[in-house]
């Protein structure tokens, strides 16, 4: 197969991890005789630094035009602390996702068995919980209209869904509960929101298209204290952008490290596939970084195109490195290994 | 001291659990001689089915005429599920929210040393954990403008803020700090939302007041996975509404059980108690709920009239119980004992 991939580094330990992941996608390309050709281009705080822009048009066109996206990762403290910076990083991964059409971005949770005593959580909650957050990912508070008046006191943001942008996610979650437990989560907070309600409404509208999953509804609130009391009742759980984020990001913990986590992004003509840590900038350099995430997210890439044998050599490959403790501080705080180990272990076993 | 107490029991378990807070009460008022007058009143469900009004005028009038309102739980199923009810349960507490200007929500999370294993989260992770939660509870998505447009296709959920709306809570946090390990994190989504830019730099601005407490930001996504991952790193949380209420029930777990919790939400005139679970219906009548989280409430009520010795021979109480082991079945799961035996326990032992 020939892939055109665009690779976008992004900020802080992007470069790093996204380099990891380019030389495991090289090993595929070898061993299984595939032609990967890599574009890179400017994302984030580096592409305001060099351009002024968080995504150059450049930038843009070459996503556009590739088969597929691989995004390290975007932020840089010097935007957060300034409430008043015009332009932002963020926007660029931002404006990026609502271009590509980006709707749906699926996060795949579930502990690696050598793992299960490096979670906050106990052995017994976690061990056999393997579940998916399904995340809307181009609506909600992230793309809504923004104020801010003149005198900078007061502030609001927009969240919006319509019916549209609910049913074209559900229908990816319900069809990925089928091929899974048939069970699917909708989660809200249908109690206060209105847009919640017409999340719950449409989702029951959609639902009777899939007689054989199981569906149920919780409040973000009661949700978020699930996720970590009893993980293990989780098959498929879908929610809307903000949501998302927090859930992900908390039910990360179920597997160790966020340095484990990767995440698909998908639209109906473009993919992109990112780990969903940060930017990490106090790493940024120091060897000292999980590629983890990045590599099992050029994993999730060779999926979406079918390639699940090689796929899954690359899980083999993370599976073992986790086994033999090949693995960065986060896994084992005394480890001798860094972000290039790790990556040239898992590149090799290949 | 007299006090005239508005009680709210309101839906689901609430009636039983605010029970065993009157009794504590009553106990306390007995032996330290001071007269607690009771008046109960109708919200939520309860009151939709006798009124068709989640917060009759004669409810909100007594909670405006009283010395402090306790309250139990709100919400009743075959509303959540009903996304075209046009009048919600939820409605009412909101409501007496806003027209009683209770704009800070304060939830404790501290793990009771005979319960550190009773949490999901390893003994290590939860043992000194300490803090604070100041959630901002009248303003954000629960209370700006909401649209549904004719066809029932789109739906949207303004979030608002106003600097004096973050300015008070924050005066109210930085304070708690001083008088605690004097740190305090606000808690936002700064990278994308312009409301909280608004808290980011209303929150930095305030913080020039209190020199003596270190002032540190978090994205909630990262809050929400840092908060199992390391919850001894905290001591005062300050958020916004929604955020508040999701991260509060996911903190629960570091205790154990949320039927621990309790919370003091405060304004200017007014102040109102409630266990921060919610009415958990399942259990509705059944003698199984933890009645500990609405005792505590009475608890915190007592110490916002300054009564701190009786306040703390509640807390002395409620520690019997638990080390004992008189608790409902979520902290124990093969426990005899219901939620009226919990609360004789607490109120026999004042
Ligand atoms: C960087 C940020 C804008 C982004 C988000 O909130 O979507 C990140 O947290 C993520 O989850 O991909
Ligand atoms: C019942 C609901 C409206 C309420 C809220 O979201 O504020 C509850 O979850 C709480 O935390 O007090």
């Amino acid at each position: 197969m020939n892939l055109k991939i665009a690779v976008l580094p992004g900020d802080g330990i992007g470069p790093e991890v996204i380099l990891q992941a380019k030389k495991a996608l090289y090993a595929i390309g070898e061993v299984y005789n595939h032609e990967f050709v890599f574009e890179e281009a400017l994302m984030g705080a580096i592409a305001i630094d060099k351009t002024g822009n968080p995504l150059p048009e450049q930038t843009l066109n070459l996503c556009l035009n590739t088969d597929a996206v691989l995004f390290g990762a975007i932020g840089d403290p010097k935007y957060d602390n300034n409430p008043n910076a015009k332009v932002r990083p963020e926007q660029g991964l931002l404006k990026l996702r609502k271009e590509l059409g980006l709707f749906a971005n699926i996060r795949p949770i579930k502990p690696y068995k050598s793992l299960l005593d490096a979670s906050p959580l106990k052995r017994e909650i976690i061990e056999g919980a393997d579940f998916t957050i399904f995340r809307e990912l181009t609506g909600g508070a992230y793309f809504g209209a923004k104020t801010l008046n003149e005198e900078g006191t007061h502030a609001s943001d927009l969240c919006e869904y319509s019916e549209e942008e609910i049913t074209r996610i559900t229908h990816l979650a319900f069809k990925s509960a089928q091929n899974r437990r048939k069970k699917l989560t909708m989660v809200d907070k249908a109690n206060v929101l209105e847009t919640s309600r017409l999340w719950r409404k449409v989702v029951q509208k959609v639902s009777v298209n899939y007689p054989d999953v199981a569906l149920d509804f919780l409040f973000v609130d009661n949700a978020a204290m699930q996720i970590i009391l009893n993980p293990k009742q989780f098959d498929v759980i879908l929610t809307e952008n903000l949501f998302g984020d927090i859930l992900s990001d908390e039910a990360s913990v179920i597997t160790g490290s966020i340095g484990l986590l990767a995440s698909a992004s998908l639209g109906e003509k473009n993919a992109l596939f990112e780990p969903i840590h940060g930017s990490y900038p106090q790493a940024k350099g120091k060897n000292i970084a999980n590629p983890i995430a990045s590599i099992l997210s050029a994993a999730m890439l060779l999926e979406h195109f079918g390639l699940f044998k090689e796929a899954n050599v690359i899980h083999q490959a993370v599976e073992k490195a986790i086994e033999f403790k090949v693995v960065t501080t986060d896994l084992k705080s005394d480890s001798k290994f860094g972000t290039n180990e790790v990556g040239e272990f898992v590149s090799n076993f290949i």
